[in-house]
């Protein structure tokens, strides 16, 4: 194993402290427990939205706190779902009287977790509300989870519902709009390296020179199927099949495409993927509206990729087009 | 070797295809010869400001092209300089009465394709005028290079002659604003991996499991020493030490702080070594005014990280703040 890292045990708590060095302007860091926390938090009024769970993903979820997205988020250890202490932190931090609403991914201990300090709020009279997102196609349940795992479309959904609280949505209205997104989004990946968790130290699985792992969690879970390496155009077909066929997205839906690198996969790799999926969804009649290219939900330095469709209509894509000011995504309308 | 490609030869123009889809409102890509423009070009009165190189340095430089920043950008094959014809086809979309800036990284093969373009320009009565940047702090000459290398530097120094071409200076003030910037800008990388070139299939250079190299160019060009793979508070302050030292940077300094990954390395680390480069600075009293994090000159799939800092005064402030609209670099002031 090779890291730009001192103690394993320690990374965390390290990078926290150049996160906030470097986004000071936009985010500050709590330690013990760590929670990442908007600069201007509580915001008086607003319905907080908080996230977290395993670090190891970034920029997710501490790169999207910001004005328009996240109001805390929650790193817990490398691939560790953060503890119920950290989660109520982040509660405290952020959420008033307009109630906050957990964004969590379907991970067994994210939900017991978040769902743990939800009754921690509850019991200090503060109106805290739970979604799970469940949007990778590639199985049924796996090894961290009960129920389909939560993957890119968290990215979407911190940023779509992030909107709704900036603009003074009520938490009913947050929660409902939460639920909307998560009925319309679907994900799928696939990994061509394994990552390294730096307190284990070595590949988290194995693979031949020749294959990949289609269908890939972003921690390395497996996925659908072990299959040989294919060219670009035949891999990105099998992963818009996957997506589309699922929900299913259908001739003349308007989408947004997130074409994510899973971490050590090049743009020049990511663009040619997305230029693959863009033409192939036009095939389909379906209309790419929104896109969204780059490094958003990772699995430490693991080559692959995924990609994640989002059914748009008029509301939500005036929510994405919102402005937004975090460390990874930053635009004004 | 496995990436998420068809055939090799098709690599960069598949690739700028996905780009071209992804950021129609900020660009648009001519093929044969391969150029990336600006959605608005040519900008009436504007100096046009240019760069490019050989691909597999995303963003850089297709990633910066748009408002305030370049107005075209020429991505040769990976690793491989662009034609003249092709940085001629770049000035011809971009340039009228104003005239233009060519920022050539210090590459034997991009200083002369770039300034055959040049002399191809002033032939049609164009002004067009030619910096080189070469910030590199680590070797003197290198295989590509006679003098120093163009690395990390070139990031901000696009942004900021962008900035003043943007606010209407005159192709002068825009040519001396460069010259000030690249005697103003250090830079030194660190690589743990080696990056592989498609249509090559291996890796660039062997590096055993304990090993480093200390000073790598962005094309796995041989650093200053191969050395034992050390903890990052030792490695950063090494990294530090050599920017540092070298203009040499001094107690009392505004800077601005670049860390930069070279593609695998994860925001996880690449955070946490920033952080110990802020500390590190400011033991020496220099005082780090602004920050960019996250791969924005890369080499690849390689493992990696490089610092660059830049002396800042109010001017060099100013325009670094200056709204940027590019698929990588997007603010508004």
């Amino acid at each position: 194993m090779k890291k730009i890292i001192n103690e394993p045990a320690d990374v965390v708590t390290e990078s926290l402290r150049g996160l906030a060095a470097a986004h000071a302007d936009i985010l500050r860091v709590q330690e013990d427990p760590a929670v990442v926390v908007r600069a201007d938090a509580p915001v008086a009024g607003k319905v907080a939205v908080i996230s977290g769970g395993g670090s190891g993903h970034e920029p997710l979820h501490g790169g999207f706190v910001g004005l328009g997205m996240l109001d805390a988020a929650v790193p817990g250890a490398v691939f560790t779902s953060p503890t119920p202490d950290a989660v109520q932190a982040a509660i405290r931090a952020t959420t008033g009287e307009a109630g906050a609403l957990l964004i969590v991914k379907n991970y067994t201990g994210d939900v017991l977790n978040f769902e743990t300090a939800g009754e921690l709020a509850a019991a200090e009279d503060l109106d805290v509300r739970s979604v799970v997102i469940d949007d990778d196609v590639a199985v049924a349940d796996s090894t961290f989870t009960a129920g389909r795992r939560g993957v890119g479309g968290t990215v979407l959904l911190e940023k779509i519902t992030g909107a709704a609280a900036e603009r003074g949505d009520s938490l009913d209205a947050v929660e409902a709009l939460a639920r909307k997104v998560i009925g319309q989004v679907r994900s799928i990946g696939v990994a061509l390296t394994a990552p390294t968790v730096p307190h284990v130290g070595e590949p988290s699985f194995a693979l031949g020179p020749g294959e990949i792992e289609f269908g890939i969690g972003i921690h390395g879970e497996p996925g659908r199927e072990r299959i040989p390496a294919e060219p670009a155009d035949a891999l990105v077909a099998r992963l818009v099949q996957a997506v589309v066929e699922d929900l299913p997205f259908e001739r003349g839906d308007r989408v947004l495409l997130f074409t994510n690198s899973m971490g050590a996969t090049p743009l020049v790799e990511l663009y040619l993927a997305h230029g693959i999926a863009e033409r192939l969804l036009a095939d389909r009649g379906i209309m790419v509206e929104r896109r969204l290219v780059g490094p958003y939900i990772t699995s430490l330095e693991m080559q692959g990729m995924s990609l994640t469709l989002l059914r748009l209509d008029d509301e939500l894509t005036e929510l994405w087009d919102a402005p937004v000011n975090t460390a990874a995504l930053r635009w004004k309308a």
